[in-house]
């Protein structure tokens, strides 16, 4: 692909030769004369020094610290640039339909046109397929369980019984969903199991990394919204709740019946306790440890998880600690030394 | 089932009619006029406005702040009556028993009556099976397991060699038992393994969620009681004993040697330094990380993990820095002018 | 073994007789007569007096505080004795090299000799084995991987397409390498998926515990370099680097593009944010939140991580800080009371 077709296809503004033919996109340190290479960050300026790329994506933010050298593109974001182009420069090889012979269907269930299923996939009894869904390697799919249009499910996905997932979902190796939650009563000296006879809905549009594993509702559903992004080795408890548009950074833990909201923005490893509400369009920064509801809108940072700034003035704090501590006792001197003479002076007036 | 036969089976006290016909179990927003409800925390004291439910069931602590309105069985512990109750209005669906013919058996593995084996399923040599044994699809069991009476693995369950499971014990979709430990001695400039040639063992009623792993003994055996109830993705390192009745919530590490006592609470994203002991009936709570040996029932929370309730006021103390600092500050100034006069005075008296 | 052998093989010196025979190793409470046992951490001291082993594998710092009793083999690290002497003591049983009848070969995969596939393994196209590969029952090998000689791929891991493995590695169960990171854009209401087209190299010499998840790189690689250890649950992002010899502990999350040096150690559940850089031989400890780069050597701890020392002054101000805000009280009270007895004075002189 030329250059100048890059630039038309991302909407971008060609600065230089458009004629270099490119065959693929690279990283800066690593690109060659046909390829294509980006700067989307100010961290990687730095690295522009000993680029051989053929040409250049620049977010617009960048451009001005672009010394000249190759062609380039300027976009408002390279990022989504990347996003428009790569499915051209890398069109996804999808597995020809069709069954693999050794794949065990159950009679009753239900499979539309264009499916394909590999080599040792398990689909239970009424499971629905919908079309073109592709089920990897050994994958398993329980009974009763509905999958839309377009569904992905990677090698070794398990499905328990009655999990629906929503049209062009894409599920990582690994990822269980539809598992027991965690939900038990002691008596008589023992944990008694409190039967889990809910279920999952997963919706559309959604990807979970690998290994994620998500509970079935105790009873009524955990639900997963649209286009809720969850990365790898997250947990999600029974009758959680997810609403659209939520991001998920790796190995969070939501704890059961948690309500996340829409556009919600949970960072990697945070911890949200069960029973809480986190608002609409909340971040909740990387190891958090979330107690209590948080409002719409908010940041919060920490254990126990405070808004972010207030979070970060008792961090500040908290590293001045042993110079607080010398001033204290600095006082304390001051005070007992004043005492002392203020004693001395009240004695020699008697 | 009837509202009344619901209170029979549960031990609890029918308020209101008897009459209506349940047919399962819903939560309060969801239920409709043949489906139970309940209310166990008073949370939810506020989803009672639009309740539709054809009855109610509630914890003895709450029924003085349910309105009128549907009839209400009151029991002791809401959660506990569903222990009791869910099984009968839903009866598990056990797979019936048989081999699928897909599953590979070692010539010298040893079944017995009432067992059901997967699609694809692999035993080991010499592995033996109790009654009613029940595998997933995909599951491999290791040469020179044992599994009690009506143990069930999920699907994609893997146990390295040598691994026991008590009796009706259950493991998720994706769990690893028997896992080589980390152990590597750094010599000549690499790491050297340490061969992992113990084993592992775990007790009756066990329950570990989805894609959790325990390892093997170094030497000797990593030991899980009876009655222990571990959740998804958690770690268990090798040598690690863990005492009946324990519960391990999401997400917790426990690094190599660490000794839980019985009836423990691990929280969710707890880390369990290696070697220490944590004490029978001592909780620690979510996300924190202890480094030391914690007595038996006490409490522990935070970074680094320390009695609870010291861990809380230094908590609070650190939200109050930016204002003590402040504080000090106004101390400093205090002093300072106080030198001042005190310098003018005795300046003028000299 | 007799103990004198063990002891010439270790390189150690025995004090005590050398006949006793030995067939195995055991921990000290539960090491029989015909078992070697070993001290290797003071914390285990207590266990020597009931110790009924034959025979006592002792680190030279420890070997002043045993008491006589069972013949010892005194060494410089008891831990690297028994690197030395397990494999001896427990060969490795490895399977019989072969294919299993229901292994899903692609007629284009290269396969070497001496290489043993398990049961319902997957390979696919254009993949090549190298000699001695092990592949654990239901293991799914991606087109174009490449593995190198004496690959271990223990039963249900997953390589996605294109990953490359050096020789020796040992992937535990459920492992996935390959998989697709964590990249969108939020575009016109929605996340679009950035397709990820890079990689996955991983070293030589590399082990990687139980259900742990390696990206691949969105354009260009993830690299694990050689000697690398990681333990269980373990997640990296896309465009990691981790130099040779860093080992990982288990839970560890590692977001995408931070570069981790040579010889590098992550305690357990550490966070490492994306984009940032952990210099060579430099340490994290357990629970560490790392936002900044690192430098090499440097050890760091804490939220948000500070290097070690600054962290544990204020950890220990953190915990005095109850006390300190009694101090400050006093000082108030101390200045106030002056004030009075200042304004007082001052008003007499009047």
């Amino acid at each position: 692909m030329k250059a100048s077709e890059i630039a038309r296809l991302v909407g971008g503004t060609l600065e230089g030769n458009g004629d270099p033919e490119l065959v693929g996109v690279a990283p800066l340190e690593r690109a060659g004369p046909d390829e294509l290479s980006f700067l989307a960050h100010p961290r990687y300026l730095s690295y522009l020094g000993g680029a051989r790329a053929g040409a250049l994506l620049v977010s617009r933010a960048l451009a001005g610290r672009v010394p000249t050298g190759p062609p380039r593109i300027v976009v408002a974001d390279a990022h989504q640039a990347l996003a428009l182009l790569l499915p051209r420069l890398y069109p996804e090889r999808s597995p020809e339909p069709g069954i693999h012979p050794t794949a065990v269907l159950d009679r009753e269930a239900v499979l539309s046109e264009g499916t394909s299923i590999g080599p040792y996939a398990v689909i239970g009894r009424r499971a629905r397929l919908g079309a073109r869904v592709r089920i990897g390697a050994h994958t398993v799919v329980g009974d009763d369980c509905e999958l839309g249009d377009d569904v992905v499910l990677h090698p070794h996905v398990a499905l328990y019984a009655g999990v629906r997932i929503g049209a062009r979902s894409i599920l990582h190796s690994g990822v269980r969903v539809g598992v027991d939650g965690f939900g038990y009563v002691f008596s008589e000296g023992a944990h008694r199991k409190i039967p889990q006879v809910g279920w999952c809905r997963i919706g559309a549009d959604v990807e979970i990394g690998a290994n994620s594993t998500i509970d079935r509702g105790s009873v009524g559903p955990t639900e997963i919204g649209d286009d809720v992004k969850i990365d790898n080795l997250v947990h999600i408890g029974h009758n959680v709740r997810v609403g659209d548009h939520s991001v998920i950074v790796a190995q969070v833990g939501i704890a059961g019946s948690a309500l996340i909201g829409r556009g919600v923005t949970l960072g990697g490893q945070a911890g949200i306790n069960g029973h809480i509400q986190i608002g609409d369009g909340a971040t909740i920064a990387a190891q958090a440890g979330v107690f209590g509801d948080v409002p719409a809108g908010a940041t919060y940072s920490g254990y126990p998880a405070r808004p972010h700034k207030q979070a970060l003035r008792a961090q500040a704090g908290l590293f001045q600690l042993p110079e607080l501590i010398k001033r204290i006792r600095e006082l304390e001197r001051a005070i007992r030394a004043r005492a002392r003479t203020g004693g001395a002076r009240a004695r020699s007036k008697e």
